[in-house]
């Protein structure tokens, strides 16, 4: 039986399985894919105090690199569910199931669709949501990004090393930082406020977009219109508001005894890396604290 | 006239230079001392995630670099009172006056006395708050420690390297974590839990302790029992609480109009490295929403 498990390898749930493991407990960590979270989609990441201007995934390997280093357990399966027994929890992933006498859930958040026609149907076909991941495929072409906010004008400034020729549609009014709308407007992107976005259209293949009253092609478009939570595993419990985001109070303590949250699945103001790693801080000393008591 | 300026340059008020920055407004950041705050005088820091076991100045020198890197105006002077103006507020340094339309306060604390004979008089002659700074002069020597939690630990395991005699003289029972004390105990560090410290003595220079009913002799000791805040020049303003930490809410504002503060300078529950860039996003962004509403 595990003291704690920590589902998400993310920023949060990792900040956390270092003061759990610091804490003495005797803490797994859980994650269905590699750990950094969305972190592994972002290009550049400047606002991480003491991380200049580096790669997603360089700031996640060196998050990775820490809680290797202080010697956090860890395995990279995917949690499918979770039950409630007389002395804690059960936790089932796609291969094993553990006991453990406290969670913390740091499994974040996934990026939205914009929910139009043809949109998964060209996925993968000229359709990404991760420049990072995408955007060496774009070298010279014709692209699109979508969406208002930092993350879109981020990436946007990111796929212009590959790419000349780049437009940001933006439904409504930009939300960006005003120092990343300044960046962009010397890259020479451009920038269409009050889009709407009608489908996008193709082949066998992506090859643009209906928007307001246009037809326009692009060999590809980068979708960056926010994010949400997506926790299917612990519906049966009630710790959840109306949006799906999980209610943690200033411990980081959910509604139920023994299961503590942080980072982007929870709800709160500010959704960045620096809030999830003091969230992570703060529940993996609390949980700590909860299974020393009821150990 | 400043829009915001941001008094202490630690941790928490670089990560809110950050994202002021980025937001667009104009903003200089004051600190009397050299930048990173307290994080100058700790030896090893191994809990903000993504940077695994380096030295207090070495992240301090990190972060500073970042905020260099992105441009964040600062100056190196000291604040010495801050006053209501009709549009905002006037900040006193050793130098000069600023004005701005907003503050955020992150100075931090500073390290408690014991409040023993002879603390005052044998300091820099044997007594030390600082082992980053000060334990190279005791090598091979006979060293304590005074203190219980994770400060005290961690800087006795730092000395470890320069002295093979080393014990830490606990005042009440250990409140550091599990992992620390079993790493002293690896380092062959000894322990003594229930001290009560009656006086240090010596000639000149400081050569022993008087505890318990013990007379032992030592050639220095390190003080580690505690942090206290520490901010008089805005004592005019009712935002403390009484033990002297500004009083926060969830978006970092105090009770006064367009005064922000974040990291160890506020009331919360858990002091860290990693909480106080978390509050400093927090404030930074938060403090730019302001300034762009009274603009």
């Amino acid at each position: 039986m595990y003291d704690l498990i920590i589902i998400g390898m993310g920023p949060a749930g990792m900040s956390a399985g270092i003061y759990a493991k610091r804490s003495g407990v005797n803490v797994l960590m859980l994650d269905g894919e590699l750990p950094g979270g969305l972190l592994n989609k972002i290009s550049i990441v400047d606002n991480y105090l003491g991380f200049s201007d580096v790669t997603g995934p360089e700031l996640s390997e060196s998050m990775y690199m820490h809680i290797k280093n202080i010697g956090v357990s860890f395995k990279l399966e995917r949690v499918v569910n979770v039950i409630k027994t007389d002395d804690g929890f059960d936790v089932f992933t796609n291969k094993n199931v553990y006991k453990t006498k406290a969670i913390i859930v740091g499994v974040g958040r996934k990026q939205k669709k914009i929910g139009i026609v043809n949109e998964d149907k060209y996925f993968g076909k000229g359709v990404s949501y991760c420049a990072i991941c995408d955007g060496p495929l774009y070298r010279n072409k014709k692209l699109a990004v979508v969406g208002g906010g930092n993350s879109a004008f981020e990436e946007s400034l990111y796929l212009s090393k590959f790419s000349d020729d780049i437009t940001i549609l933006v439904r409504g009014g930009i939300s960006a930082d005003a120092f990343l709308v300044d960046k962009v407007k010397e890259a020479n992107i451009k920038i269409i406020e009050n889009v709407s976005i009608d489908s996008f259209y193709g082949d066998d293949v992506f090859r643009g977009i209906k928007y307001n009253d246009n037809v326009e092609d692009f060999d590809g478009v980068f979708i960056y219109v926010g994010y949400e939570a997506d926790i299917t595993f612990l519906k049966g419990f009630d710790i959840f508001d109306e949006n799906g985001y999980i209610v943690a109070n200033e411990k980081m303590k959910s509604k139920v005894d023994g299961i503590y949250a942080c980072g982007d699945i929870i709800k709160k103001d500010l959704y960045q890396i620096a809030t999830a790693v003091g969230d992570g801080a703060i529940a993996g000393i609390n949980a700590s604290k909860y299974v020393k008591k009821v150990k």
